[in-house]
């Protein structure tokens, strides 16, 4: 079976969604790893390991908050793909675009974790962050929509389900422009913001599946 | 058969096990390549290389440790994998929470191999790394309690087998208690403890799994 | 039935074509996700934070069209592997060769992003990277060839689909040849002309595909 | 078919072959794309750019060397796990094993990048480079022979072929001794040895697989 051409074609699977999850999840897996990288062990630290630990807070917050944006981007686009029959060749473009950006994020992070505590530069750090993650965050909603509008969803997909995913993944965007603005003013308080977004867009994912997953017997 | 939906719901795969285990393994196997980047090549040695290749022992050490580490949770979180009849989205959050503990090992790591020959420092990057060490544990045995009590393991899969993988999953925390606290007064013991607790965990699975498989007839 | 041995030999899946696709993938994440680990953060940027930011515009070009050209070469590497029926082993070590020049590809962009600025040195620098994105293409192609010429492609694939891939895998190498020696004079000219090719190889597989993929109905 | 349990145990793909699979191309994924890390760009090389780049000839030989190598053990735990009908959990501890050697490959090579032109130094360097090739292709082949005894091999596949196998993995380890002791000597040429030995390896499997491929009908 698996060995007939599909009809009018000669791509057997599509155009390979296997490996543009594989390569999509070696990206997410990479570029949430690296962050640790940036997290500098302090040199000659002497009898003050400790408080030089303590000293470094910025470099643990960049690497929490950036941890869970790229882990929500990843919930996001993991439930994408659950919903795709198939892709097309614009999809896998846009695909490398938003890898682009997600690759690119350990940049932000390491900039924020430097200059963080400096007075002016913060306002640059955070700001050049947030647009980072507002740009993420749009091409993920960019790829959803194309998928609908291209016709790549499975059809026995409801068109609640559809609607619903939209929603969850559109109010972020409102959220990271609303930080990025408040963030030239107070820069920790939007770096606690995108946190909160990250939080929130993880959360949501429990829901939405709760409602579709089908409830199995309980065979325990 | 594949192109039907299950009853009751949408999605294929459940919550996509394969993409949740691909981003795992990915975060593994990035984590434990990582660490080799922090065994530094001695600069200048001159006609010394020998002996400062000998010098920077706590760096083979700390790495073989954390080596151990990673690939006896990885060791856990396959057993539980092969458990597992779906994931839900809580699972899947939780994985990630354990994959952020994961991913930020090679910092302790890095701390260890720097710090381990400096006096009073030492206590720190050892209690440190433990305490690291411990959450990672604590994580998994949380992600498989959760999937005990979720329904999501595989209905034929007998209450003896659960029960010991329960087991063999648990002891590992009172061992980092103790050596976190005794760590405070002979760091060096502590890291060797560590160790021992690796490969304690790697070991047992082997007892584990003899048990359970099949005996298939062996054909040659 | 999979259980079965296919005639004539004891490998199951071939050569492995699974681990090749996995390998491959691996190291196209990688090397994509590397390239950030290029652009620094700038020490110590006081009050000057965004004009030094702005100042780093050679290694954001880089990072662009070096994540462009992997890109477009995952694409190609795609394209090729879906047509393939099995592998054998010279197949296996031309794509190991293909890929070590992949993952060689984050030197010469350290290369570029460094001294794109540095007149002269900025020729030599820029002439490095043409010669290693024209090996990249080089091989690829070679790699299709090959597979043509080996007969592992899948027979139902039509000879005009064989000879189309031919087509589009050709015109980069006498565009790398182009930019080359007009890089020699306008540096700056070649590496944009690089990116045009990566973009070009990115944009035709959109029609590559248009015309094979089968037009499913649409069901919504 | 898939969701019925094996008789007489739970575990449904054995000890996760996949999973194996997807932490060792991973891990060799890696430790082959980290080694470019090592590569360095000179820093203020102003009109001297080339000189300089050909100044640094032994990071792109241990470059090559090392690539070549890890790509001669992925092709032979390519081979091993072609042949596995399963795996028992004392081949996933020495296949960790044998990843924690491989992961460890790009601190040799960076090494004896950093000293291969430093008269004493280099024969340290040198050496300890051929002790870790030593250490990967022993395991290797402890692997493979492990999965032997333990009869973890498919049932059907023909003596000779485990033979051949066998075979195939062992000459090396003699090579590298050889080479190791004429280390000490002759560094330089110990360093082309290690290459020669890769791409032994890399090329018999060749051999190997045209022997064991079944000739299919050239359809085209």
């Amino acid at each position: 079976m698996s060995n007939e051409p599909p009809p009018g074609g000669v791509l057997r699977r599509g155009l390979s969604t296997g490996r543009l999850e594989a390569l999509s999840d070696g990206v997410y897996a990479i570029a949430i790893t690296l962050l640790v990288l940036d997290i500098a062990v302090p040199p000659h630290a002497g009898d003050h390991l400790l408080r030089s630990l303590a000293h470094q807070w910025p470099s643990y917050l960049a690497y929490v908050v950036s941890f869970s944006t790229i882990g929500a981007i990843w919930l996001g686009h993991n439930a994408i793909t659950e919903y795709l029959e198939r892709t097309d060749a614009a999809f896998v473009r846009l695909n490398l675009l938003l890898l682009l950006v997600v690759s690119f994020l350990p940049f932000p992070t390491r900039l924020l974790a430097g200059y963080i505590s400096y007075d002016s530069s913060e306002r640059v750090a955070v700001t050049f962050y947030g647009i980072s993650l507002l740009l993420a965050s749009t091409l993920l909603m960019v790829l959803w929509r194309y998928a609908v509008r291209a016709h790549l969803v499975r059809p026995d997909a409801a068109d609640e389900e559809i609607q619903l995913l939209t929603e969850r993944l559109t109010p972020g965007l409102a959220g990271y422009l609303v930080l990025i603005i408040s963030g030239l003013f107070l820069p920790i308080l939007a770096v606690i913001g995108y946190l909160a977004i990250a939080l929130y867009y993880i959360i949501p994912f429990r829901r939405l599946s709760a409602g579709f997953l089908p409830r199995r017997r309980k065979a325990r």
